[in-house]
Parts: structure tokens; C-alpha cells; sequence
């Protein structure tokens, strides 16, 4: 008998027949003799049809009435969910975030999460009641309704998972588990048995959708066991274990790509200290956040040119608080370009493995890819390319480095 | 300076642009100084949107989760509604029933209110903040959420009204006050100035759709000071007042009919002492609510009739439950019609006016109408007829009883 925590996303639960179908996954759990606590999104297409309304209503935006409007995707969700139980025999109530308590922070729209009170959901558990929980919601110090931002069920289902001291918390998604890259635009693309925290979070930042980077980095904090498995078919998934756990790697363990990027170069900044710090602090403040950063040496002895990376939604609010700034950072020419992609391979194998850098880099070159901004983590190397390479450069590497095999 | 709840319907809540127009009729009462709490229904089409998906999920029915479901309604509007009112500079916040709190009973889908916390209310009401309060809905004993049932808004708006001891309670509606009676079958029909209680509490159940019965009882209980208008247009509505407030009353107030009726005549039942208890006592315990009942006189000595009128939609109960119960009632034939409906008159000043209700029976006799069952209260008679006659029957009462004039 096990403690299990599972969670269904916006697609698992997009009609009545999907929720049915996800009643009855969660049903083969109770009757394999275990404690379930089931975490779910809004049904597809809610969320985005509530935050519509709430934006298209005023343009001055209230985060916590946001918060009371788009939390009602899930509130649906789980009376259905735990109705559709009910139909089954199962033992079933739901549970939104105010009730558990699941308490987070003020900061409405992007929550963080500071307590959640299970003890009830723990003794119901106990007595054979299946609990039904609200993801992507909480309730703030004065008693509010706070949401923790898109994809925050994923970390619903991960925080439950700690304070449930659950034995697993299994994901369900519309993909059967993590893919050495997106399968859409590699067939070859190989379901992951295994992989470990570390490069799954490097994936999810680097691209991969299949998990939220916040929920991967609180179930490396907590030591939540992650399984990522698909709603649809009963095949196993892919495990996020520890390093440890893993024999030994060989080989790099995925390729992720981001075409939401964009490009910002300062060319003939002044040379001197703290530039960096003036222009980045500046973006920060303004939520801007920075991925990749280059800064070429100074040519002229007294310029220099700075270049880096940002989210295209981005673009637009950094390029006018620099173009507002410039007198003051003294920069000559602002270039921009948002035709720009984001290719990244991920492995631990690689702080074994001094070569892979040079081999990625050579390959992309074999294909005629020119590489605008390189940035490398211990293990993790992302490219900055013109997105039109995009497929071209993950197909490559795919195939270099013997990605279809294990 | 006064404070004023307003309650605004599906409809007048029923897309983006009305809910701003309702922003602007909360923003009037607030520049002219007034202290106003507003309270929302659903958008129109809603709440039928979600009872049918807590429906088609399955048939075994958890209330609890119904009202979790259907109360996320109410919710979407008083959000989109307060930042509506931020939006024209009108300090606002959404208020959800488990917020106030709003205290129910645990009777899940027709909770009664218990108590209503408005402390915290009325300090931010004087402080000139707008309380948006969602409509409908409260919290149980439990903690769960609950909902009031059918048309629980107008209740609601009236009992945050007496609990906020508010100056007056508007009712926005899509008509501009209570009719003399339905102006689509009766061109002619004349908005009332005013309505004593009893006078709507009679029109209300006898079928004028205007107001719900149980939020008419409960403002004449708390004196609470009620207006229906329109959200739509600025005239004045009508006022529900106590009769000692309107001067002295001539004519009858209006004439309301209800299409949704059933007849049942059980013939040749055994004429002896508690029978009626009997048949309808069995009827009430199974929330069959039975209007009008005529027993007729005893023709062959030992045998009677008893004849009564119910809600359509309890026909197929009724019939069963009865037909069950045969042996047990003695009666010889169960006969049962929904071809029929119930035309009311309704006015106080039936009390000093005995001939009126002659007048009533003369006027339908001429124009060829059959009055199936007759019942009278205080202040309104009421008359089955074949339902083929409805409009006839309202519009030839209308002219007899010179309703086009005050």
C-alpha cells in the first residue's frame, strides 16, 4: 500500500468523457489498495477563456480579483472529478485551496506557497476517501483567493506530495512521458526511462513543456519521487530520480528548443565597471528576465558590445527602457532581432565528458548553423541560432548523438 | 447620504459590455454619496451550463459538489464586476459567500441563511469602498460551500440588505418594475408605482416572475425597503412598500397566471375523517408541493372527490406515489390533466370590497371560461382554468377591472 498523488492536466480533463476516464484511473489506484490524492487543472480552454474576460473587462488589472475569477477552472474541475468517483463506487470530496488550507504568499497571480495544512486530508485518507484537490490555487494571509501562475498545478501536485509525505506523485499528461526531444519534430525521438532532477529542470528551462521548471525544482527540494505518464494509455512513464540512482550516463539525455526568444545587442558601450550591472539590475527591476548574456572584448580599447538573450514577449518593454536610458549607459546602436531559437542539449553525462561541447558545436557548424550566443550550465550547453535552423539543428544532434538508442 | 444594496440579474450581468453598463449604475449611487453594496447573479446562461455538466457526470448526485460547481458562477461575475468599478475609479472589492461569511444550514442546493458576519462589510462600506457580493451562495456548518437555490440572488441581496441594515434594496432587472401584469400578453398593462408585501408575496407565487417569493417574505419580515427597476433604462421602478404607506386602494394591484400547472382528481374515495391528511400528508413528505385543493360534497353518502392542483413537473410523482397507495386510500379512479393553469387577481383592497370576487367569476363566465378549482386568500383569488384560455382570461380580467388606469 502506497501513498500515491496524481495529477491530471487541462487536456486529461477537457470534457465529461475525459473526466471519467481520469475517474477511473484514479479508481484503479484505490483498488490496487492505496491512498490517493488526485490534483487537477480547469479544463482545457477555461483558464484561457477567464483570463480573456478579466483582461478584456479593464485595463486596469486587479491580481487578486484575476485570482477570484480564474480559480473557478479548477473549482469546476474537482466537483465533477469527485461526482464522476462517486459514480464509480469510489469514496470521493473535493477540496479547494481555501478549504485544505493551502496557504501561499500576497503575490497574487504568481503565489508562492509557505504552508499546507494536510492533516484532515491525511486522516480522510487514511479512511479510504479519495481527496480531490484544486490545483494552481491557494489562499493568501488575508484570506483571498491567490493563484501560482500558469502551470502552477504542477506544483499544486508536487507541494501536496511533500506535505502528504506521498510515496509518488505520477503527472499525467497528453504525452506518455519525457521524449529525448519533442517527438513532432524528431520521430526518432526515444521515450526517457529515467532521468534525473537535474536535467529535467535544465530541460524545462531550456524548452521542454512536458513539465513546469518550478514543480521539478520543489520535488528536488523535498525529494518528491516524479513520474511522468500519459492519461490516455496505462505504458509506463519516465521517472525523476536522483543523480544516484542512475548506473551511468554515456550519453547526453535530451535535446530541448525554445522559439520564444529574442535578441538584444549594445554595441559601443563605454568599457567600464559595473555596466553590466546598471543595464541587467535595470531589466530585473522591470521583470525582464535575461537568459543567455555576451560581452565581446573591447575592440577600440574604450567600447565594448554587449549582447544577450530574452523572452520575445519581452522585447518590446526592454528595448524602450534601454532606448530611454541611453544617454545614460551611453551606448551607440540598439539591434534587435526576435527571428531567433534556442537549442539546448541536456546531460549530466557531461561533467564526465569534456568533448561534447566541441561535438555539438561542430556538428551544427557541418550543417551551416552560425552560433550568435553560447551559454553552458555543468550540464547543460544552449545555443543561441536563427530559428529557421530550429529543426534542422535538433535532427542533427539527435542523430549525432545516438539519441534513438539508450 | 444612504446605503444602498443593489442586486443585478443574469441578465443584466450577462456579457462584458453589461457588466460595465453596471458598473456605471454603481458608480451613480456612489458619486450622489450613497454607501452601496451590490450583489450579482451568474452571467445569463451560466449556472444552466454548469448544473447540466453536474448532472450529465453521472446520476448518483453529491449537492455538496453541485453547489461547489454551479457557485463558481456568481464568482466569475463579482470578480469581473469590481474590477469593472476600478475601472471608472470606483474602490471595489469581490466578496464570496464563505468571505463574509455568509452562514447557511447544510441543506446543499436550497440552504437557508443562518447568519450573515457584515461587520467587516460595513466598516469598508463607511471607509467608501464598494462591496461586490456574490449572489446565491454562502458556507455551510462544515466549511463547504452551499447555494440557495433557484433565484437565491434576489434572497441573497435582501438579506445582506436587513444584515447591512441598508436604506433600501434595489432589484435591476430586464423590466422596469412589477406590472399590472405580463405586458407580452397585455399590451395595455400598467407599471405599478407601488406593491404593499403581501400584495408581491401573492404575485410572486402565483406566478409573476418578477421577484422570488422567499426574498419578498424575507424583506416584509426585516423591514427591508424594497425597489424593482430596470438596469437597462434610469425610470423609476416600483416600490414594494407596507400597506399602511400607500394612502387607500380602490382596484385590485394586478393578475398573475402560471402556465406550469397540473391538475389530479382522485374520484370515489371513502368519505370518512383524515383521508385528506392522509393523501396529502404523503404528498408533502415526498416535497410534493400541492396548490389548490377542492373536495367535493359526498353524493352517494359514503363517497367523495378530492381534486388538486400542483407543479407540472411533480405530475409524474404525484401519479406513482398515488397510484402505489390505491388500496390503502380506496379511491376508484385516479384522473390527472397539465392541460391547465392558474389565473390569480390579487389586491388588498379585496378586504373592504366583497363584490370583487363575483365580478372576477362574471367575467370569465362571459367569456365562455369553465373555472376548474377556485381558491381564495385574503387578498387574491385564484382559478384554474383549461390553459387555452390564459390569455383571454388575463387580458378580459385587465379591461373589467380598469388596470390601464392608477
Amino acid at each position: 500500500m502506497a501513498r500515491i498523488v496524481q495529477k491530471f492536466g487541462g487536456t486529461s480533463v477537457g470534457d465529461l468523457d475525459r473526466i471519467r476516464n481520469v475517474a477511473r484511473r484514479v479508481k484503479s489506484e484505490v483498488d490496487a489498495g492505496n491512498e490517493v490524492a488526485v490534483v487537477v487543472s480547469a479544463m482545457s480552454g477555461t483558464t484561457n477563456k477567464l483570463v480573456e474576460w478579466a483582461r478584456d473587462i479593464g485595463p486596469l488589472h486587479d491580481a487578486r480579483e484575476y485570482d477570484t475569477i480564474v480559480a473557478t477552472g479548477e473549482q469546476v474541475t474537482v466537483g465533477l472529478l469527485a461526482i464522476a468517483l462517486q459514480n464509480i463506487g469510489v469514496d470521493a470530496r473535493s477540496w479547494l485551496g481555501w478549504q485544505i488550507p493551502f496557504k501561499t504568499d500576497d503575490v497574487h497571480g504568481a503565489a508562492r506557497i509557505e504552508e499546507i495544512q494536510a492533516e484532515e486530508i491525511k486522516t480522510r485518507l487514511a479512511a479510504g476517501q479519495v481527496a480531490v484537490i484544486a490545483g494552481f490555487q491557494g489562499i493568501g494571509p488575508d484570506g483571498r483567493i491567490t493563484t501560482l501562475g500558469r502551470g502552477g498545478s504542477d506544483t499544486s501536485a508536487v507541494a501536496m506530495a511533500a506535505a502528504l509525505d506521498a510515496d509518488r506523485c505520477d503527472i499525467y499528461t497528453d504525452v506518455d512521458g519525457v521524449y529525448t526531444t519533442d517527438p513532432r519534430i524528431m520521430p526518432k525521438a526515444r521515450k526517457l526511462s529515467q532521468i534525473t532532477f537535474e536535467e529535467m529542470l535544465e530541460m524545462a528551462s531550456a524548452g521542454a513543456k512536458v513539465l513546469q521548471t518550478r514543480s521539478v525544482a520543489m520535488a528536488m527540494r523535498h525529494n518528491v519521487h516524479l513520474q511522468v505518464r500519459s492519461s490516455f494509455n496505462e505504458e509506463p512513464g519516465t521517472l525523476v530520480v536522483d543523480e544516484e540512482q542512475i548506473m551511468e550516463n554515456q550519453k547526453i539525455s535530451g535535446i530541448a528548443y525554445s522559439n520564444d526568444e529574442a535578441k538584444v545587442t549594445l554595441a559601443g558601450l563605454p568599457d567600464k565597471p559595473g555596466i553590466a550591472a546598471e543595464i541587467f539590475g535595470m531589466l530585473a527591476d522591470a521583470h525582464v528576465n535575461v537568459d543567455m548574456i555576451v560581452q565581446t572584448a573591447a575592440t577600440s580599447g574604450s567600447q565594448t558590445d554587449i549582447t544577450f538573450s530574452l523572452g520575445a514577449l519581452d522585447l518590446p518593454k526592454a528595448e524602450s527602457l534601454l532606448t530611454e536610458a541611453r544617454d545614460r549607459l551611453g551606448f551607440e546602436s540598439l539591434q534587435s532581432d526576435s527571428n531567433v531559437a534556442k537549442v539546448s542539449i541536456v546531460g549530466t553525462a557531461m561533467r564526465s565528458q569534456p568533448g561534447i561541447a566541441k561535438q555539438m558545436f561542430e556538428v551544427l557548424a557541418q550543417k551551416g548553423i552560425n552560433l550568435q550566443v553560447i551559454s553552458t550550465s555543468e550540464i547543460k550547453i544552449s545555443v543561441l541560432i536563427e530559428s529557421a535552423y530550429t529543426e534542422l539543428a535538433v535532427r542533427a544532434l539527435h542523430d549525432a548523438f545516438t539519441l534513438e538508442t539508450a
